[in-house]
């Protein structure tokens, strides 16, 4: 592929991460209660005003990210909107119960009453996320300090003893490794780590081992198979669980693996991050009549139960997009190239929007738009930009410049 | 429309019914445990063994109906297996906790260990009908007491104090009037006073009104949209929650509403239930384009935040032809025939699998199959072979005959 090729990726992702940014600086924020609004409709209207604590968290963090990082993002509006941001998270995501001050809640009113808590850790983690990246800018060791100690707490839950989440135990209900768990606390480990000092890093260091031996207790069928969930022994599941797949989430944890081969130096994990969670799953996750990633399957070909299973997210395109990538950059291969390529041409011409600016999230199975709204419950400014974000920045270092 | 039109679909229904019947007879039955397998695929293969408390509970209830109300359903094996069925119910379901002894599982193992309990009363109400059906055809008074003194605890949750549910109180959780539950505890009283004596019917009279007053609390927008959310106090909510439609429930409330009258003798409420949950909501949810009703709608137009609000589901449709054919029944008015053969043609050509028996449940908006299984987590033996049921009955009536 010529370096041409490369140069016009890379202003078509720049373009799109400027308008992807403009679209939620222009349509996301609360000025009355602060906080950011995530339903927002194809034309850039909020047509629900809840607050989901997963993507106020996620908006913070990628605010701050590109205010820290980018130059032409390191804006004066952009700070503000991620302080504002921050400030409703501290002031309301949090709600105290009889057992833990940790928990925050899934969803809040626009004036920040807890709408919903789930039992699980991720509105923490990306309460985490935000808490970190937010001191990186302002210099605030408070909000750092926060942030660790509710990471400490994410790890007891998950490591030690889950109680405080609020499931009530049950003799049917036996623990699992589900994908999701460890590639979420590897990505904080690799958060508050990085570029922080020698002790932090010492602290954190045995969590990210952990982390890495859960993910890789997902190749299963002697290495044919990525699963999303196992024992916690690391063998297959029976049932519908065991057997599902999520190429979008192995996708992710391949390049979540590589960053951490990239802080830590690992040949081996490397190449079985690019050959199982990249380039199997991929071979596996497209579908080779429409195009695009299934969102779920069934490794043994059964129907997935989950009515979503054969629709096209956008986030499993914006992992793919990242993983082949940087599997490209680590590896020069090219048959990587090639199918980032294929994705990229699928992704803009079925996700983005030329004419009311972001991406859409749903397609049909055929690539037809099924939802229409830019932003909803699950899908904030996050994924795409994040995507973008990382693409923009591997093809500056494959172009060997930074403009 | 000829008699000979309306005999045709008595014939079709008929024989669908049997080979519906035959199909779970066939499939279903776990002979090591007890209780129905309920994950089966297009073919009859089960691919999960886990046993939803919802299934079980609808499975012992329609096979109980069938026994008891049709001559070519009294047979011993149908008996036999929802005896079963109901052991398994009672051996297992029933999770006793600090607060309460009759919560049920919302999920089993195949042999009876609880895996998941949601903090609804669905799972209890379902226990209620098919305890309080099979106590019918055995006589088994103790049963009955069990049926109505579940009931009496689900009233209580509804209308006195939800605490034992298990729900975290949150400011910004009202609580809502949601269409599913007057509508369920409207199905349980007609279930539990239906041929029984005065008593249980006074017992229950005020708990019937109140449910009726509170589905017709979902008509609003002066009385063109039938909302799924309702304030407490019949007011429009903000939001997705508040612009939700849901026109397989509405329609199914819509029948419920005239069984009601049918015992009750009301023709203004009659008249309300076919204008507005089954006529309006027809029309409403009915897709021009494509044939088949939509899952969810927004009432304002925007787009569902549901990944599968466009989807065609099977339950829908059943209920559909329900409520048209009674609506006709009690009015003979010939729209409402015109619309069943609507519905009829579309269901029996979209969701019925000649092949291999019983109906597929989920198509994409296009009307193609979108997942091919037979019987899954929320799908079993009830809203199929209860519309056939009721259909068959409601044509018996109209064609003036038994045979």
């Amino acid at each position: 592929m010529s370096v041409v090729m490369l140069q016009q990726y890379r202003e078509k992702i720049r373009t799109e991460l400027d308008g992807v940014v403009n679209f939620w600086l222009t349509n996301s924020h609360d000025t009355k209660y602060g906080g950011f609004f995530t339903c927002i409709d194809k034309k850039g209207q909020v047509y629900d005003d809840l607050k989901y604590v997963w993507l106020q968290g996620r908006q913070v963090w990628m605010y701050c990210r590109l205010y820290r990082t980018m130059e032409r993002f390191h804006k004066q509006e952009i700070l503000q909107a991620a302080k504002a941001g921050g400030e409703f998270l501290r002031q309301f995501a949090r709600v105290p119960s009889d057992s833990t001050t940790w928990k925050c809640a899934f969803c809040l009113t626009k004036d920040g009453k807890p709408v919903k808590i789930q039992r699980s850790i991720f509105s923490e983690c990306f309460y985490i996320m935000a808490m970190d990246e937010l001191s990186r800018v302002t210099g605030d060791k408070d909000m750092q300090a926060e942030a660790e100690q509710m990471m400490d707490h994410v790890i007891h839950w998950v490591r030690v003893d889950p109680s405080e989440l609020g499931r009530t135990k049950l003799p049917g209900d036996e623990p699992i490794n589900s994908m999701a768990v460890p590639m979420m606390l590897l990505s904080l480990v690799q958060q508050l780590t990085e570029e922080r000092d020698q002790d932090l890093v010492e602290k954190y260091r045995e969590t990210g081992q952990w982390c890495v031996k859960k993910i890789l207790q997902h190749i299963q069928r002697g290495g044919m198979a990525i699963l999303e969930n196992v024992s916690l022994e690391g063998a297959e599941l029976n049932g519908c669980q065991g057997r599902l797949q999520n190429p979008g989430h192995a996708l992710e944890a391949g390049w979540f693996l590589l960053q951490f081969c990239g802080t830590h130096g690992d040949e081996s994990l490397q190449l079985t991050a690019i050959s199982k969670f990249i380039e199997l799953q991929f071979q596996r996750g497209w579908d080779k009549e429409h195009g695009g990633l299934f969102y779920f399957l069934d490794v043994d070909g059964h129907c997935p139960t989950q009515l979503e299973w054969s629709m096209k997210l956008w986030w499993p395109h914006c992992e793919a997009l990242i993983a082949l990538l940087m599997a490209y950059n680590n590896t020069k291969k090219p048959t990587l190239l090639d199918r980032f390529s294929e994705v990229y041409e699928y992704t803009f011409s079925h996700f983005s929007d030329p004419e009311n600016g972001e991406w859409f999230g749903y397609l049909t199975q055929e690539g037809k738009v099924a939802l229409d709204f830019k932003g909803g419950p699950f899908k904030g400014f996050f994924h795409v930009p994040r995507c973008l974000y990382m693409c923009e920045r591997i093809l500056d270092g494959l172009l060997g410049d930074k403009n």
